[in-house]
């Protein structure tokens, strides 16, 4: 019976209130991923960011238009309309609006009434991924896209996914940043034993916060095994850094090589994953997820491979965020406490930044 | 990126203050239809209206039976009981009640106690139709029940249907009052493209709403062109008058003619719809409809057909509202605005009506 | 339109503001039933009881071991993660807990925190049954579970079963309290028309209450006709006694024997049912039943038959009692009253003592 003191779970309460958790409203002013690109085409799309709904769709020149999914006269889902040519008319009573959310019909009268239109929002579409800026338009600068460099080169090899994730973007992020887990919640993908147990160290800046682990020498998963050659038992290094680099993006980057070489005669593989978490509602996330590596190019065989073998980790963390988000809706409140350890610095740090931004919008 | 200005959107929500919506509780005095008769037999029938759970029968002497839909002792749904004759036995502990709603024997003790009992309702069957007044006893005059003679009359031909619609009663009428969405919302069933565009006249009045549209020339969709013969392109007239006539009925009448016909050689054909909306909660309706004709009597094939036609079309009416609805529960109540033009008119005043109705009872 | 006057809806409606009901918190300082021993095996077994959500496993020694159902570092449910021997190792990143529930192991760091650690809870395994105290530890005292010799009674022969109840345990006491019930809701089943009208007595003590019906004579239903061999129209007496003896057991005895034999004469045929609810939500409860007799010892067949029409007749409550909960859930406060009359008297005291017991617990 050895719950904890009732001054310790006091204390972690306490704590816990400076941390962003699911009842954060969003940050607005940050760019999210809204869609691969590929998802996008003349044809209307509808899908909920950071609690809006909003339409999507490729104009006839080819650019992504996303627009509020509601019809400002009577409330209709607009992605329950039609596209004619770059215009999306409402089903109901076929009010018109063009890509910049524009009213420009209104086919019961002659004249179309000022003033009436809908939020038409920023978008870019960088490599395989379409961002969008659903906060403060003046400050939508794509200087505060993180750069992501790799995801465009033609030097990297890439496969993309997206999985639908039952739990708030917040905790995808604290996941990420403790791959402690990767021995426990993939203990039978692409974790090994060791890898809870090897030394890291922690980097805390602001508004970036990374955790970097040694896990060497280790026996590397069929995922990396395979492809990297590196099959033997003990044979690899395992290098890798978690970073947080935006609400919308965390990076995870991993050094492989055989650390039974010297240096100068190691090849070394390096794989990366962007990891792109974007609130659909308080604890529904979009997780859009792009992989890639500078090894093994143009072997289509191995990417598959890669991807399916990932994915089935990915989805191990999908299925246990979900059931963490059951166990924090049903416990009661005085009973809900969590006590963090060394390993949770950056996550922990992260959380209330993240706090610290919402708080941040809706002072100013 | 052309949402309203905020003072446009401010004035559309304080505008929208003043109107029935979902949430405005229901008008109790009022006739509304409870079932169509051929539902209610010598067997129990369990419905929700106004928020109310109600159990049907028909009487050994075929009166329609209305009661309380909870045993007034321990709360048991009577509808899960037995009819014996013309009593209804509760299924838990055997209370027996009359068509009145007294409770005439508790088995348990020999005595049945005073003052058990539950509340029957005030029902009146007309033609095919079963309605009901659940506001108070007192004020249940059948003048307040509009006229509705060709729903009786043997020289029109019907047919009738019922259909559960996913969204409030008030959205159903505010939709019958605009007929502009027969272009966007029945395009593909009775809708033309010029049914938008034509000429209207409003009529507002003290509880009486209506829309008046001329269209004509005009192609008619097959629902009409094949029962009148006018198939030709631009042949007909169709001249549509929707009134709101009680909280309970709304009725549509349209005149068909060859317009290209001296008026004193035009053959005239007539039909009228009686859309019956029932409150079942804030964002579920009971849809009763009645289809009347007063050409091709006698003529099942045609009702049969006419009949398949309008259900496809008023389903997209069900779909569209249920859409409707969805997109008004899931927006912000801060992005929550609507607005009006010139040929919503009616239908605004009528939601005005409705939440004067509403106010009006609930301060007596 | 005979609804009781006001006065008497207000009276009644005041009366229940006494009573415990599904809004009452659940009284915790009790022995409730946790499972039946063989549900325990040495893997996690996931169940939420008062409201909390618990693991229990056997340990290798073969103790039950019933834990809170969450990690306290992340939340994770540790259900979710595995055993090994006696310990529980979260899914998430390792936390390792013995059968005391204090943390032993964080796998990131060399030493393990102290003061983590989550609730144990004690538990009592006495015949098929393991009873749970999830109360204040210091008041767990055996002598306040009820005697139930009975159930381990080798000259009686048992079965057991375990039915999901969608509604508040509140009300499964009331319906054991008034078996006038038999003759409606058990029409089919084990109940007969004569049942409810029979002579009744009613004991109500401090925390006793019990109704006892004398009828005689009867016809047995088959579920006790076959198997003491008193198939005669009217040839059976059937004494039965209802009494709650705790929060956590009803008890259910009967007796039956040929009323047309004179008392030196008669067999005597004697049967047990223990009908021990545990909450799970305020409207969902897990009902465990233990049924017993005295006579047929050693008769596996006939175990079996009664068992199959005993749960024929304990599903009659389970469906009954959901749609009490239903139409509870659905009626207007303003229109939900219970008018009580005589037999319900040890079931009102009852629900009054409840409400008083969760009383004193929350102003101790």
């Amino acid at each position: 019976m050895t719950r904890p003191q009732k001054n310790v779970i006091v204390a972690a309460q306490n704590a816990a209130s400076r941390l962003a958790d699911r009842d954060t409203p969003f940050v607005m002013n940050e760019w999210y991923v809204a869609a691969f690109g590929d998802e996008i085409k003349h044809q209307l799309l509808a899908r909920t960011l950071l609690g809006h709904r909003l339409v999507f769709y490729r104009s006839t020149q080819g650019q992504v238009v996303a627009l509020e999914d509601r019809c400002p006269h009577r409330s209709m889902p607009l992605s329950a309309g039609s596209l004619e040519q770059d215009t999306l008319v409402c089903g109901y009573h076929g009010f018109r609006f063009n890509t910049e959310g524009d009213c420009i019909e209104v086919p019961s009268q002659a004249s179309c009434p000022k003033n009436v239109g809908i939020r038409a929002y920023r978008t870019h579409e960088r490599g395989a991924v379409v961002w969008i800026w659903m906060g403060e338009p003046e400050q939508a600068d794509l200087a505060k896209l993180p750069a992501q460099d790799w995801m465009q080169d033609p030097l990297w090899e890439r496969s993309q996914g997206h999985l639908s994730l039952q739990a708030s973007y917040v905790r995808l992020h604290e996941n990420l940043l403790d791959l402690t887990h990767l021995s426990f919640l993939h203990a039978k993908s692409f974790g090994t034993p060791d890898y809870a147990k090897a030394a890291f160290e922690t980097e805390i800046g602001d508004g970036q916060f990374a955790l970097l682990r040694h896990v060497v020498p280790t026996t590397l998963p069929p995922v990396w095994a395979v492809p990297t050659g590196l099959t033997g038992q003990g044979q690899a290094a395992r290098v890798v850094r978690s970073e947080f680099r935006s609400l919308g993006l965390h990076e995870v980057s991993v050094l492989f090589y055989d650390c039974h070489l010297p240096e100068s005669e190691r090849a070394q593989f390096r794989i990366r994953t962007a990891h792109m978490p974007t609130p659909e509602t308080a604890t529904s996330t979009h997780y859009f997820i792009v992989h890639g590596r500078d090894f093994a190019l143009d072997d289509p065989a191995t990417t598959r491979f890669m991807h399916e073998q990932l994915f089935v980790a990915f989805q191990e963390d999908v299925d246990g965020l979900a059931l963490q988000e059951q166990a924090l809706a049903h416990t009661r409140p005085e009973d809900l406490y969590e006590l963090s350890v060394a390993a949770d610095a950056p996550a922990v740090a992260m959380r209330r930044y993240v706090l610290a931004r919402q708080h941040q919008e809706s002072t100013r």
